[in-house]
């Protein structure tokens, strides 16, 4: 990002704060989640607890927290929906980090869940976060009636699912060439858009969903979100990419450098630095422009838009 | 099973033909969600139809269909909750095979999904369809209404989770000597019923609990269908184990002898085969005395509990 389009400092100690504050409330929400869910012996609970507990921005919970709030939905209410969605999350990641998959070792500065314990407990752990979503979620608590909570159960099962994450999961190992002949597959750019739209976009235009969910929005009110959270999305993925290129492990906290290892399709790889930073700038607008309707209600979650287009970890 | 307990021929058939008509149902159900559910490219759709579609008796589908029977739910109306809950359980054999859990090459005489496709696909295939479950039942289609469906995912999150089936094969893991300083656990009987129960059981009693859910079964209604559906837990269990000690591979569809080389600990193990079957025999006495006041309309249950007790494969 340019630096005329960062925040300055005031509007960005007010998001900060609201980010910190949600992730505390989402952390201490899962936590308890894993307590109150019941497994036998303390190794699998402890492996989902380093799984969704070692950090984090709690950026998904948070767009959930916040697109609700503009309905006028209190905080405390919307945190189960919240949770569920990091579950779904850190999910992911155990998941994408084991062996057979992207075989990472580190993740968000800490020794990834099957490093730590052993591939068999991360799997099991990844399951069992992923079940322990629809359990939080089907709990009276995350919704003021059963059709608002069957309502996030289905958007959120769709995210998650063979059209969304997972299945955008699948391409992304086609794209590197992992199945078939070995080669990777060169796609136009089109098509890593939809990709990237499927992978990380799914959980974050989710979050939105979610939010219009629990404050029973009108047609145009979640389709502000859903135009938000798609540009949101392109930008967060953009950002992690230059991550990839740019960025250093100590910072990130997590490898680098492996996409284009890996032979793995970008959109900076296709765009160059400088078209990719051209086109985060341009989504950040796009997210903006979607909210306008909102007023300054909607400043935080744009700020967010700011923040994940400038992200140095 | 002694053979005076066995069910007569013509009674097997009625078993034998509700079983298939179940079975044929549910495989298509699944088919077409996963048809449905709109992931891109062929590869992760395939293996989780692979996973799905390669038979298997279809016993917990069939024990929702005709636990909600009890009540006057029609056969049709009873399937998605059915499907979900065996994509759930075809999703547990799919992780369960991989090679860092029980590394199985054979599965119903087929080759397990990371032998037939590779490890990453496995994974996310199993991902997938526990995924898809959840996405089955948030549908109108799965209850009459809201508050059915959402008690519905309530109900088959918990029995999936670390307080049920994940929970339990992290146990077994654990008596495997897989953790820590790799010695088996010696169990008293006792903990292994547990185990078993948690395992296995979990979802046997989840899908007579669906059954109870979808036909707004009394509490007396719901405990008898529990009941029974704990005595076919534990007679599943046993049958299953006494299997892996006396049965051939090629009948089985299945690896044979590998609890035992692997040190698991099992009823069979603890009691021997004399007292193994006749636990099994007192357990199909209890099944059937459970359902006794739903009088003839519970049949084919009691059927199906000597059907578990007796099965070679």
């Amino acid at each position: 990002m340019p630096d005329d389009d960062a925040p300055d400092d005031t509007r960005t100690l007010a998001l900060s704060g609201a980010l910190a504050r949600t992730a505390g409330e989402v952390a201490a929400y899962i936590d308890a989640a894993i307590a109150a869910s019941g497994g036998p012996g303390e190794r699998l609970a402890a492996s989902m607890r380093h799984a969704t507990l070692a950090g984090g921005k709690r950026l998904r919970p948070f767009l959930v927290v916040e697109s609700a709030a503009l309905f006028g939905v209190p905080h405390a209410k919307a945190l189960p929906a919240a949770a569920a969605l990091e579950c779904i999350h850190c999910y992911s990641l155990v998941h994408d980090d084991l062996p057979a998959m992207d075989d990472d070792d580190l993740r968000r500065g800490q020794p990834t869940v099957h490093r730590a314990y052993d591939e068999a407990t991360a799997i099991l752990a990844g399951d069992g976060l992923l079940t322990l979503a629809f359990e939080i979620l089907a709990r009276e608590e995350a919704g003021p009636d059963a059709q608002v909570r069957i309502a996030l159960v289905g958007s959120l099962a769709r995210a998650a699912g063979v059209a969304g994450m997972i299945g955008g999961q699948m391409l992304d190992l086609a794209a590197e060439g992992r199945f078939a002949n070995g080669a990777p597959l060169d796609l136009p750019a089109e098509a890593i858009i939809e990709l990237q739209a499927m992978k990380t976009g799914a959980l974050l235009r989710q979050a939105c969903e979610a939010g219009a969910l629990l404050g029973r929005a009108d047609d145009a009110g979640r389709d502000a979100l859903d135009r938000y959270a798609r540009a949101v999305g392109r930008a967060f993925q953009i950002a992690d990419d230059l991550l990839d290129v740019e960025g250093e492990a100590g910072t990130v906290g997590k490898a680098v450098g492996k996409d284009a290892a890996a032979g793995k399709a970008t959109l900076v790889g296709k765009l160059g630095v400088d078209g990719a930073r051209a086109e985060l700038a341009r989504l950040v607008r796009e997210a903006e422009e979607a909210l306008a309707g909102f007023g300054t209600a909607a400043t935080l979650l744009v700020e967010a838009a700011y923040f994940v287009a400038a992200r140095r970890n």
